[in-house]
């Protein structure tokens, strides 16, 4: 997969595109990333990529022109495979875990990071694919949404995650919020690890454990229990925790 | 305002929290920014922070000790502020703008993040004043999210923003999806700007730009508009689009 971000930022990037799972997928050729500074694709003296908006009132627009041309640059109508284009705003649908599995097929996928700014409505309306928003909270940019966006699709790539690392995640896909862990100490300043866990009866921790997880679910978000994946067993004995 | 990040990965957050807004605040001394790796508080030769997890099972778990005498140590009880203690996790309350406000008020803010692993249930329980999740997607670590909190957090400072900034983002506190900006040129590519914004007529622009939020945010986030600041006149406007 190649994935190129474009940003005003690109240095802001290096970190996270360099490190951890994101790093060590680019080292083994899995995703090529890629931080890139549309300013260079802008016409102007100064490197100007906004302007004021028409109609008036505060902040700055994002110009179509440098990011139509930088897409156009990064894709070319020439190559087979297009390109999801994806802006990264707080108008955009939600981001999901589903998404980022259907993201997670795709060839090539070009970003585009407002900061500041807003973005001209033509770039949403005639060049973007999709338009997320990773949250309802007002961030500086569109750079570290990115970030997630781009840390979630590579983590599913095949290679990327070894077992060890996948078995964690996986239980997030039930649904429901993950039961509590516990490690070495059994005891530490008094606090103690629950005897269940230290029985070594499987089918009891396995039990105990489910019952965590919905509890837990329950008690910070019972929304997620409508779509989880509950045997009816299960949603009796929710009912009963309600009571 | 001092924020501290634990973390295994600190350099993730070198280039986020030297360039934009971060940067510059930090600069200029309204924040803090601390990346730490808890590792150095590991008192086994190996630096070992985590372990397997009681009751079997995949994946590791943070041992509590090395998190424990890190925050002991950033935050001492001899201290007459006690700071935020915050856990970076799928489980936590989803992150919302108001969140970000009352964090805002803080003087001291310590961030937990968990790589891969999951969390001994005990620092959950006995150390943490808040845990948050910026949204219902897989990500490797609570780095990425951490940054995203940071950066909605010291963008509400005073002295952080000028007003330019600042106006963009505004409009997101009426709780409505943003109106669609156009800037030069008027005609792009046979894309015209529509022509009220080109009529200098203050009046009509700030009434479409209000209807254009109001059906942007109905079609595609209704459910944003049951919490959002309306008069009755825009609430019948609004029944009457949607039929």
């Amino acid at each position: 997969m190649k994935i190129d971000v474009l940003t005003l930022f690109p240095e802001m990037f290096t970190g996270v595109f360099g490190s951890s799972i994101l790093g060590k997928a680019a080292a083994k050729g899995i995703v090529e990333l890629n931080a890139i500074n549309f300013r260079t694709y802008s016409k102007s003296k100064h490197g100007t990529v906004d302007d004021t908006p028409y109609g008036g009132g505060g902040g700055m627009v994002l110009k179509p022109e440098p990011i139509f041309d930088a897409v156009e640059d990064l894709a070319p109508a020439s190559t087979s495979t297009s390109p999801r284009i994806i802006l990264m705003c707080p108008q955009g649908e939600p981001f999901t875990q589903h998404k980022a599995e259907e993201l997670a097929q795709e060839e090539h996928l070009i970003f585009i990071c407002g900061h500041y700014e807003g973005y001209d409505e033509r770039i949403r309306e005639h060049l973007v694919t999709d338009e997320i928003s990773i949250g309802d909270y007002v961030l500086t940019g569109g750079e570290i949404p990115a970030m997630a966006a781009v840390d979630s699709i590579v983590r599913l790539l095949p290679g990327v995650l070894g077992n060890a690392n996948s078995a964690v995640t996986d239980s997030f896909s039930t649904g429901l919020l993950e039961y509590p862990h516990y490690t070495r100490p059994v005891e530490y300043r008094g606090m103690k690890v629950p005897d269940i866990l230290l029985s070594g009866h499987h089918a009891n921790v396995e039990k105990w454990r489910r019952e965590q997880s919905l509890l837990r679910t329950l008690e910070r978000r019972p929304e997620l229990l409508e779509q989880a994946d509950l045997t009816t067993k299960e949603r009796e004995w929710l009912k009963n925790q309600r009571n």
